[in-house]
């Protein structure tokens, strides 16, 4: 199933694509896309649907996260070996992991406001999971059965708020609209593989990004069980994956987004986001 | 006042102490101590109502985390000058921000958990706040006024995930039951001056951190206005802000927790904590 919420901001309903890639309105099955929704018994049941039976959402409503109830979100730093490359730094040993704010959190196609005086604002197109079952402790074998589904997710990043202002990169990771979701999380019976995915990102038309889930230093099962080591992983949680090389920090010269920017990017099977960068206004 | 959310896990209902330290239940008046309910018109409305009036509760129920809705949990990092000489690092230039995992939250004397395989769980007592006004891009000087109330917060720590395997704090900082926050939410009107609130630590009765607010490198009002130029701070955010020295990381030899120790500790006006330590099991 590819499931999604719509409507204005705050007021999001649940919804699903259908085969044809309609929009059908959930709201009578269900209250919202979260919580025990998320379960393997909850999607079960949103499965059991007959989409046909379900009414035509009309127009083109906008796209919000499409999980509501996010607890935290987990991030993976470096793990792409050419990435790190591209960042000159070595290929980590274990996962790193970071946190970015649940404030940060935005629709796939909503504008990202680039910080008061930021200059070295940075995209990051990155394969994410949300958690079904929770998870604590789990192992690699059993990892990905904890995972209701997958999404996009833009890792936007500020720099100079990540690696020049001392502490850890969570200050340059959690700015507002700093974490695009979606437009659909696919659950997981639709992704066979979650290591063969080609994913892309491109700057005003320009390709920046390109590559594939295959070439992660430690892959989504791996990082499910990792992350689950250190703390619970509970229904709703959300872990980004990392990202592959084209970062504009990474490019020589660097290339930072200003407002009127516009990003597009994609994930095989996950869809596709687009964002144009505005200017901080209070 | 002071107030409080108790009762079982999960099941938690809102009260507040009287002026004789009698808990009295809120539930007449407010679902629970979240939300609106914690912005300066919600705690006057809670200021307004006669505690005489509010139900007594009979017998002492277990105290839950005084608010709910915590959407995320901002942690400063080395703000004691001296307990960053006691951690062999310099004291920083500008805030150092990391995340705890909001997974971690426990009330104020639950069992603290030692990670699987731990061996190097730590303490940190903190003065915590919780923000009532949203607060984004605020002035030092107008701070104060977007934090609801002040309560104490346990940083749990374990240092080698901290420390020793890669990446940021964050791996060390938000295992379940690492962030054990209360007794009570006392509000600002209550504390007259957030830099002078004497605060200790002991480990089974023995001395370990002793300390005063007065000694941070920033201040609650620079930090609330420093965090806020990163991220947006919403209605029951938490920001902890930094350990006094003490900590079992800085003794000679260091000192760690182990299953069946007792951590007591207190913050001058927002009353004590009490946690056992308790082995890992399934």
């Amino acid at each position: 199933m590819k499931l999604v919420r719509y409507g204005e901001t705050g007021r999001e309903k649940p919804g699903l694509l259908d085969a044809g890639g309609k929009l059908r309105d959930l709201g009578a099955a269900i209250d919202d896309l979260g919580g025990n929704v998320l379960r393997p018994e909850g999607l079960a049941k949103l499965k059991a649907l007959d989409p046909a039976k379900l009414l035509l959402v009309s127009g083109s409503p906008r796209l919000g996260v499409p999980v509501t109830g996010i607890g935290k979100i987990v991030a993976i730093g470096l793990n792409y070996s050419d990435h790190a490359a591209e960042s000159n730094l070595p290929v980590p040993k274990e996962p790193i992991i970071f946190f970015k704010a649940t404030s940060s959190l935005t629709g796939p196609n909503d504008p990202v406001t680039i910080p008061k005086g930021s200059e070295k604002s940075d995209w990051e197109v990155e394969l994410a999971v949300v958690i079904g079952k929770p998870a604590s402790y789990v192992s690699e074998a059993e990892a990905l059965s904890h995972v209701a589904g997958y999404l996009i997710c833009n890792d936007v990043s500020e720099r100079a708020y990540q690696i020049e202002r001392g502490g850890t990169w969570d200050k340059g990771k959690g700015c507002d609209s700093f974490c695009p979701l979606g437009p659909w999380l696919v659950t997981s019976d639709e992704i066979k593989d979650p290591q063969a995915l080609d994913m892309w990102l491109d700057v005003n038309g320009d390709k920046a990004q390109r590559g594939n889930t295959r070439t992660m230093v430690f892959g989504v099962a791996h990082i499910v069980s990792y992350v689950s080591q250190f703390m619970s992983l509970q229904t709703g949680d959300v872990i980004t994956t990392g990202t592959p090389p084209g970062v504009g920090m990474g490019m020589k010269p660097p290339r930072y987004l200003k407002p009127g920017d516009v990003m597009t990017l994609g994930i095989a099977g996950l869809g596709e986001q687009r964002q144009t960068c505005v200017a901080w206004k209070r």
